[in-house]
């Protein structure tokens, strides 16, 4: 059961306005075990916007970017300014606010995908180490108990041998043409100069990737790709159906489509192995179906009986009281909270999350995906990263 | 959907300590929306741990017992002392402790069942109108968006008249006699003189009762009510089964059960109309089944196409991301938000959340079940609340 | 796993014209493992119609009435004449042609609810003993697989003793006056004269009782009913909710509904012991969820690992080929026929089936919900029956 | 609804003997609507086994082989002899028996996959054309009502323009070395002697195959696979992932696996249009859940409101009385049986179900996917087939 902290940490937030989405998510998950106080912010592209985002929620101090934001903190005694700041903006300026954060001294929670190209990444990762900063992605979805269940019986050998992973990610909002009816989420991620080199890869393809990573703890060896633009004029991919050998010999099959009509956030992982099978789907994320080998299907429930440590202390309420997506959000934000004390060198356990080695990990994915869909030749191989 | 608030209400709270598991619900709901903040607490039964869980928890100001907090906020400038005050304490402690709080003028969050008789409820809603302060009680699955909805369809019209409702409230974790095993919760609720007259029915069978009569907006006029004590030595029911007569003509079903060993929280309700029926699973919550008479079924989903205001205005992220019991919860706390300003002359429109004339309902349920349940006569009418 | 046989048993029927739901459910059911050779009927309630059913299915002897029937079949040699006769007509017939079919010496196969009253039912069980006869009753949703593999989890004591039973059949296609817009199968079965005392605890609740009882084991000693007419106008209830009392102590809830818009055939139950719990689900039928005390839910599975041999016996195919309805009441028939074949002096054991004994029983439940239903006073007792 | 015929076709079975699965279900299927007679019959590899089974079946005329039943029946009057032989035994010997029965005249009802090659396939189409007999292959899962209604929409528009499909056949009976274990089922099928080139593809991913294209009328232009042997000593593929695009832009993926531990027949197929999109699970076959874009989820139930006619003709119960897998290929056998009266020359309309044309596309199908495994260019055309 997460606890209650005594002390919150100083947050400041860059993106995030009170008309995005994703903002709100993140000061959500911030809030809801108390451990942070977001009291700084440069929550929009231009200055006017960010000061009446600032003041609209009710910010100690709202700043007209992220470069007034950092100078201002600094100037303030250490023990009122910022300790970390949460980057919620488009893609693109993920790597030059990390970066200055990172030179300011502040520990970095950076929304997925990490930055725009891999070298970025790597940058971003030896920068942190270099500091000893804290340098968390929010790959959210590995904060789900469940699937941290799933991950530790995993790692226990109760699947045995891996074989074989299907992990799908399949939405719909994409389906229609919707970064031209001025749907704000759409516009960006639709624009390669925002988004990057992918489009359905970067914003739901990453998430496969990293759940299929973090719950098998294998490493892709190859991938092969076929991408589409279904939607006319689309700029980026909105479909991407990738086939994947791990080293080891375990083979894998990874599907993004943001054009399946009807699909909401239909995420899921199939794990087979020599002894037993898993299925979770974020959908009904509370549960986890386990077929042993030979024996009736179980069903594992977050709360319930039977689980991992490591699930049960991702877990807030009993059994039964379905935990969602801001819980699972706010289980990275609480663990972050934790790694960012061991920094300072309080005597705590350091975190269970995402770092910006599974983010450099998650850009050469994406890199790969893009060559393969490119090219004649089958299989693409994975460079080995520097960070991993 | 759910807008931060530039202001947030000063709030105490009354139980919850760090070993209470409903305590920490209520401070999580409190949080998500950054509606509140808990500034002072009397936390636990014995002074020594009230000021220790406030310690741990960081409140400003840790009280021994709930009069000194109501005294020593007092003494306070009205700018700064607390607005609100949350109770969370075992059933007999919710009277004296609501009614010395709207004595002192302030608002009052009060957990279910709202007291142990029907008569103290009564008494704690005339006394709230004749301050024109807010006694909102917290049955908390009224707040999740899907039950929104299901009542804005009925309220509509688009089931027809209402002919019958089964709800069902079915939990495992009293199978065995848990209250000598030393779980807490089990401990004050298998104890008449804390829980009052009623075991699963005051726990458990209340938020059946209350989402029956949310749901469908009917009166009840009689029941006949079997109840059991299964678990031997246990001092009140753990098993209840109830028929219901509605005015009007309706018929209803109401089962309450702590020894279905294996249910966690399964909670469920179906409306049956003239031209629908209705289905709610508050372990799936973000789905509503329709069955339009004659069509096929519809599966409605929270954020999704289709839905009335009502519930939309309950959701704060995008369909397939499931919302759980804590965004429930924390709908009723950013709903009673809005009744305390409004009552504080602010024109913000009132929420939409139980009162004490629900909580008053649902304690003359309650008596008319026991008293149904030790007698021969088929059907026990309810008497007409002064409050309802 | 089911065998086909290299004899089959000659079958006549009576009821079942080419128009008729049922007939055809049965002879699909005697067809399925070549276990009956349907050679003749009076499938009509006149001769011209009975006729031509017979022709239009290809029938090697048609006749025109049931008396008809079995003088005519009498006047074959042994070795030709039919040896059982499967009774599909509307209720009121049930006794008439059984006590001729047996008083013929013949078995007979009869659909439910057995009779118009327990005393019809139990004179019908005397003289099948007296005369040797095989007189079974086709509660067809016990031939099911999995509702074998739960009571024999029951007997096995796997749940431990008994303690809350909830079965529920709930329909919808009477939420409109159906028997006023020439809906055959409604016709009848609103007529008092053909169907009996009881409209939906005749029809379904009949089922709902049966399951319940043959799952449990448990006998009921008293209930207490409340029956509505919903659609103005119907002769007989279209909704029935019972509690139930067991000897014993064991308590149990029935429901069955004809107004539930949009239900299929919504029959479910569910059981709760002391070391565990039970769930079914007819338009589900090849899962069975069992809750073990302080252990994760196993599903269970219809050809799947972990089940009793009762279980497997009553299945045909492999796991996830799912069997349906057709394939369960077949079961009964496969079964029937090795009772018919044990009456006969074959060295077989005799099938597993309801007999005369639970048709009996399930009218002695029909006769005491209609008496409670009118009674003021809240238990009504069970009679011990002749027969059980 | 189906209607059971007046006359049955006579029907010789080439394997089958009372130890093989899939015989049973060819008899039953054969059986349920009392559309066939099933009287000669050479069930197995031996002539003493045949005999044996065809006994212990109680088969008017058991013969030693394929060839002596042919012989045999041609001896018989034209109206006594078998009108079609029922081809029920391992893959190697379809195509030698098809084709003798074929030039004996008889009707042929072969299961699948059709031969071992695709100019085998092409070649029984262009005897049986030649002959004007009946060529039927059994893919039994496209006689599902649901799957029907589902072709039914796709073809009414109801979708749009298709983008995408996910078909998926997920088992796990061969996660372990089977074949070495006495299975019967798994030594063939392991064997490529007997089996043929492909493993799962060729007795799974074919059923996936047909599916696809039955549904959704898309043409496969090309694929990229990648099979493999996942248990050690295996001969042939238990697992195959492949990337489909259709003619016109389509994309799709196919993935067939016998490895996934406690998965069962989990065959899945998700169809994503412009317009809309379907889910259908072989396990729930009843149900067909529809998304129309920008409306909430429906979900079509067998026998339910809102059906395709071909879906209404598809179906024998009421909805809500589960039809399986047997009453799916009893519909093929049913359909069958009108097209062979159509080529007797009787006036009615033949049958709809998968002929040699959809058995020799699927042999290419998996010729394409062997040599697609085997290459190392990304994208492997399919050849046009001569019969296509």
């Amino acid at each position: 059961m997460l606890r209650e902290p005594a002390r919150s940490i100083r947050l400041g937030m860059v993106g995030g306005g009170t008309d995005a989405f994703i903002g709100g998510v993140h000061r959500m998950a911030a809030r809801l075990d108390g451990a942070y106080d977001l009291l700084a912010g440069a929550l929009s592209s231009t200055a006017e916007r960010s000061l009446a985002s600032a003041e609209a929620l009710g910010l100690s101090r709202g700043y007209g970017s992220y470069q007034a934001m950092l100078e201002g903190e600094l100037d303030l005694p250490e023990g009122e300014r910022i300790e970390a700041v949460s980057i919620v903006t488009p893609n693109h300026l993920h790597y030059p606010v990390a970066r200055a954060a990172l030179e300011a001294g502040m520990h970095v929670i950076c929304d997925k995908p990490m930055t725009l190209t891999s070298k970025e990444a790597d940058e971003l990762v030896e920068l942190a180490q270099a500091r000893g900063l804290v340098l968390a992605v929010t790959y959210n979805y590995t904060g789900y108990p469940m699937v941290r269940q799933a991950r530790a019986m995993v790692q226990a050998g109760e699947l045995g041998a891996i074989r074989k992973v299907v992990v799908e990610y399949h939405q719909g909002w994409l389906a229609t043409k919707a970064e031209a009816e001025g749907v704000k989420q759409a516009t960006w991620r639709a624009d390669p100069a925002k988004a990057g080199i992918a489009g359905a890869m970067g914003d739901i393809g990453s998430h496969a990737e990293n759940l299929m990573s973090t719950v098998t703890g294998l490493e892709v060896e190859a991938l092969s790709a076929d991408t589409t633009r279904f939607v006319p004029g689309r700029a980026l991919e909105d479909d991407a159906s990738i086939l994947v050998r791990f080293q080891g010999g375990a083979r894998g099959v990874l599907l993004a489509t943001q054009v399946a009509v009807g699909a909401e956030n239909d995420l899921r992982i199939r794990v087979f192995g020599e002894k037993g099978s898993l299925t979770w789907h974020q959908e009904e994320p509370n549960r986890l179906v386990h077929h042993p080998l030979g024996e009736p299907m179980r069903i594992y429930t977050r709360g319930g009986p039977g689980l991992h440590v490591q699930a049960e202390d991702a877990s807030r309420i009993p059994a039964g009281h379905p935990e969602g997506f801001l819980e699972a959000f706010a289980n990275l934000y609480a663990e972050i909270a934790s790694s960012i004390r061991a920094a300072q060198g309080e005597q705590v356990t350091p975190g269970d999350h995402p770092t910006g080695v599974e983010g450099a990990r998650g850009m050469r994915f994406i890199e790969a995906t893009v060559a393969s869909a490119a090219s004649d030749v089958k299989w693409t191989p994975l460079p080995v990263g520097a960070s991993s």
